[in-house]
């Protein structure tokens, strides 16, 4: 067990999706360019959502065509459904789109419902269509929403979150994502779940998704770390976050912020690969493509370890 | 061990030490008010700090005495000096006053000079004249600040800061308090300390009071809690904190957020003791008090175990 963890920048997707408003296809190019300049290896890019649902993502494809390529960075796209394959598959043959998708999937009912417009059965068929059609041309990441509870329907048995990895693990997925979609997630919680994945799935790498809706998603991130967990998401200035529809409101803020995070696990000795001034750099371009502070503290106070980048007062 | 801990509510002192505007007495009294009704046994109230340094506190004796004392409650003041200490002994001749005080020592040189005006030596002889002229009328809390690491000095010898809770213990104070003055404490430091103290002062109350600076207030809480800790500081809203003078910009927020500590422990089966429909309403107050949205996320996305308190969306 190495002390390097890698984690996914998910601003430009998960950070975006619910922006009101639309960020323009240079910006986000951009922002993308900065985040790999910062060391992200993996970095979510955009969404195949259709245009008229998430129209944040209208430019999906455009945005992979514009954004430089380098060796040994994946660019990550979510699919809802297999159109969205279809469409990443056909950028794909036009030499075009993204190295990963993501496949989601909801641990309750309700949720499957309010976000994905179906049932959990339905969803799995899909997911199954979804992984025959990009089998072999993407890196496929499964991803469990609500792992850790549900906004709608409360406690969520950790045992079909389990059922739910497996499965994934058996269609093929390259690796899974337990999001804490509405921040609920405890500690215990966390490290229990990562260690049986840990047994279940020797091997399957299992990516730690908090979001920070009630201000445990640093402390979560270090009871999956502790677990064993080296793979984490996490958002330049904490944004996104599903809106109240379907988080009961919860939805004021979104992921991990990846500075505070990364300033606590550098802090701690852990090595992201990360270049603290280009995500310094790229934590102020994230403020300016959306005209406002953001979320993280750090972007105030400055990284633990290397001073203080920036003050207010 | 159980799993109960006592938590003490500082938005009135730590918390409101540098607002620029001063809160009237009767709402500082009323907010004290709700922070009994919510529960809680320790309270810090005021600071006997010369009103010239510090004017957010010159009617310290008017709220100690228009407050209403219920059995089972402490309020703390903070006392930087023997002449503060002078004023609270002088309350209590008159019958009011605060059943504990705040004696404050820093672990650096530079955090001492800049914070308290003096040297480290000269604090210590400080402390152990504050001590002789309170022993016996009240509960002695030593407060050890930059307990974690320096804005000017990095590092803090671990060594010197356990030096310094054997001699508050040898000096007869009742509890110590560890300050991550400006945020920089990992949950492994924070683990390490607390055991170690356990070891060497097995039965002296060491309570944990984190800044959330950068974001990893409630995480090195989890820590502190693993290792054994039961005693926990925290303000409402989350303000507080140094100005930047001593802090070097770090000090845009302050402590760590109450709401959010409760939020988490109560959903961990941690028993804080305290009603959180109650602490919502003193979480309201406390916003109402500043005339501005504090910093709490639970105050926004609801009590992770009894739903979903207030949305702005």
């Amino acid at each position: 067990m190495t002390d390097a963890v890698t984690i996914c920048e998910c601003f430009a997707r998960d950070g975006l999706q619910h922006e009101p408003a639309f960020v323009p296809t240079e910006t986000k190019v951009a922002l993308l360019e900065a985040f790999v300049a910062a060391g992200f290896t993996r970095i979510e890019a955009t969404s195949y959502s259709h245009p008229e649902r998430v129209p944040a993502f209208a430019d999906a494809s455009r945005v992979l065509t514009e954004v430089t390529r380098r060796p040994g960075v994946a660019f990550k796209a979510t699919c809802p459904n297999p159109r969205a394959v279809r469409r990443a598959i056909d950028d794909l043959d036009h030499g075009v789109g993204a190295e990963e998708l993501s496949l989601l999937v909801s641990a309750s009912e309700s949720h499957t419902e309010r976000n994905l417009g179906t049932t959990r059965a339905g969803q799995w068929e899909r997911v199954a269509e979804m992984i025959r059609l990009a089998a072999g041309r993407f890196r496929l990441i499964g991803v469990v929403s609500v792992a850790f509870g549900c906004p709608f329907e409360g406690d969520v048995d950790p045992g079909r979150v389990a059922e739910d990895v497996a499965r994934f693990a058996d269609l093929g997925a390259d690796a899974v994502t337990l999001g804490d979609t509405t921040g609920v997630a405890t500690p215990g919680a966390v490290a229990a779940m990562f260690r049986r994945l840990e047994r279940e799935h020797p091997g399957l790498p299992v990516i730690a998704h908090f979001h920070n809706t009630r201000g445990t998603g640093i402390a979560n991130a270090v009871a999956a770390l502790d677990a064993g967990c080296r793979h984490f998401d996490s958002a330049l200035g904490g944004v996104g976050g599903h809106p109240s529809a379907i988080t009961y409101g919860a939805g004021l803020t979104g992921n991990v912020c990846t500075e505070d995070l990364v300033s606590l696990f550098e802090a701690m000795g852990v090595d992201t690969g990360l270049d603290i001034d280009a995500l310094a750099t790229a934590s102020r371009a994230c403020e300016e493509a959306l005209g406002r502070p953001l979320y993280s503290m750090v972007a105030r106070a400055g990284f633990a370890r290397t001073g203080f980048a920036r003050s207010r007062a």
